[in-house]
């Protein structure tokens, strides 16, 4: 038997989930979860359909991209994930959606602006939108500049506290600590996207949410004052 | 057995109606009743999934905030709920949610003028923005000073005529004569907002329904000539 | 046993019909069927709930609004479906929803524009939307006086040619041959309300169909050479 | 037995899913599919319901729209079919349909601009929009000629490479090498128009996606380097 059984069980669970949260159409978008102390992911295999793919079509690459498990070919998309796994140390799980609102934000090519406490929160500040790729990034590693897109967003950025970042001309990628987070962060990013664009639409100088307020949702939630939830 | 087990219970079901109307994403929103002879009201606890919640795990607090009976930790925003209960003596339920249209008109913080007769049935005049929260407030007490953001549009307004308000940056708050019709005011008010965006973004300038229209028609629905329904 | 049973389920299906649609929220909407032998008409009851409603709720009233058979009040719109009956004598059904965009027109208060083929296939040149109410129409019979704004759009206008007509600051009316026929107009009018909203937000100074598509597309339907469809 | 009864099977199944995916309001679309050795078509009935229909109600007509097996009449749109298999050499199926946001763009006679890379990945460059069809092809044979209005775009562009085309004032028809790829390219088509939408309402002078990313997406899923998917 697999020893990485379990974390392709996780991923597989996590791919359906996204399926079934309505934001997947047709084969698009993949999720991800690493295994750190063995150095490798379980990702989606590329082009198969939701409602065909079993646990053992869970594709194990290492840190390099090198399939260690699985036969067949893992999502075209593994090197941005790969990328994403040895830049950001506390992250492990990762998902990459084309959900419609967050991607209409990725075509207009503008960062997602904190106008409210949906948005606070989740994520701390504007949802950043990546430069658009140069032509010598295009030509060199397409899938690996994708994630060099991100990391070039987090300079000054902490991933943990903004855990959803969207591509220019592409679409979004989510993460968390595994890939059941980092699928609930494509799902929410999706409706702050969709609130972000009735807001803007309907008010076109919108001014962002005041810093107080984006301080104290998003402290309500999380760090070790927080009182939201159970513990 | 709970002396609360039938208010529980009108709570329970409530918050789960406002999950199957498809007004919630993941745990977000709660409702609550009010016992008013005990001077207790029974809320959803915070964080926890719809789907496994039970009508044991909700919470029942007296109108100071303090737990009466239930092992969770009650909804983080109860003390805006409880506010609520205190300075508005006639309504028996209610309702927060993050609904997408309504929070869009929060974000943009505009209140929602009365376009229409759908809005003129259930809400008299605008739907109430309440102004934005000031620094001194956000320090004191956030969640007491949702409730006194909403009741501060009220001096001159009737919380039962108008049992719908959106808070500045944040989302929507409602209520009615108990848990399952501060629901339908929820429901209600999401496509108000909507109908209200669409007419909006088709016609910036649009001007609010005459007021004899709004009149006839709050009028045909509610008071003692009224003339909608079965009684 | 009623000699109106036929009538009366007929007129229960086409609601229950108008309600599986999706174009209905709570008890918004009501659908009516005509016996012009017998001169009554048969609708809903007002305020009911469609999960509750029976055949035997549906109530019969004549042209003058008495209520001929039944224990229910009839909808508080049956004055306006009798006076589109009176006036309307090639109708057979008659539809009132307060559906999402045909409602955001009459909102705005402006005629629905002829944008493409997917209207010119169901309705003759622009979707008219009503003068707004006078205060002396409103004071006077308010229900009777929708009507009123209705037939007085159609003095130039054939109904059967323009089955499909918005009130200004309230919501569409539809008719038919029939019950079921007046709910599948008013599915389509909410779709052709959607595209025509899309298309004007998209581009506000689109210019509406040609009249030479307009012509083909409503005879090909339409008329003695038709020839869409089976027979 | 019919010989055509795989043809006419394939062309059912593609109808039936055009309408599971919800492209379809009532009978409003239609597919076919291509024998090119018989020199043959099966195409969906005119106005047949969806929930009624067989696959013995397919028809099967040849190139020059005569009807060689099949009680029905065929779709009111064959003509456009067959003109488009007759100039096509490459495609195996034709989906016709009037799916919201690709007829919001046809209405609004714009071609759809590319604008991310989910529409670099199904087309190559913007989605053609026809010209507007004179009154000399209206009255001529306005079937055949909505299918000269097509092919007239693609006298410089390849029907493989951009399997989706709008005709102004009217809707979209897609294409693929079978039935079921042009329902699934009808389905993308509409996505992509809705993400089109949402991108150009946000920012109106939104530019279309850079030449590079577009030749990189289209090829790493197209031609013989591709390694999308698993073949």
């Amino acid at each position: 038997m697999s020893k990485y059984l379990e974390l392709k069980r996780q991923a597989f669970e996590a791919n359906m989930e996204l399926n079934a949260r309505g934001l997947v159409v047709y084969t698009w978008g993949n999720v991800s979860q690493i295994d750190r102390a063995e150095g490798v992911i379980a990702i989606k295999p590329s082009g198969v359909a939701y409602a065909d793919m079993q646990v053992d079509d869970i594709v194990v690459v290492d840190l390099d991209n090198n399939i260690v498990e699985g036969a067949m070919r893992p999502s075209s998309d593994t090197r941005t994930h790969t990328h994403l796994y040895r830049h950001f140390d506390a992250i492990g799980g990762v998902t990459h959606t084309h959900s419609t609102y967050a991607t209409a934000w990725a075509q207009a090519q503008e960062s997602i602006p904190c106008l409210g406490t949906t948005h606070a929160d989740y994520a701390y500040g504007a949802i950043p939108c990546t430069a658009v790729m140069s032509d010598a990034q295009i030509a060199r590693d397409y899938e690996e500049e994708t994630g060099v897109q991100i990391t070039d967003c987090y300079k000054d950025r902490n991933p943990v506290e903004s855990p959803m970042v969207i591509i220019a001309g592409h679409a979004p990628f989510t993460w968390g600590k595994d890939a059941a987070q980092s699928v609930s962060h494509a799902v929410i990013l999706e409706e702050i996207a969709k609130m972000a664009y009735l807001t803007r639409t309907l008010k076109r100088d919108v001014a962002p949410l005041k810093q107080g307020i984006i301080d104290k949702h998003y402290l309500r939630k999380h760090g070790k004052n927080a009182y939201y939830g159970q513990s």
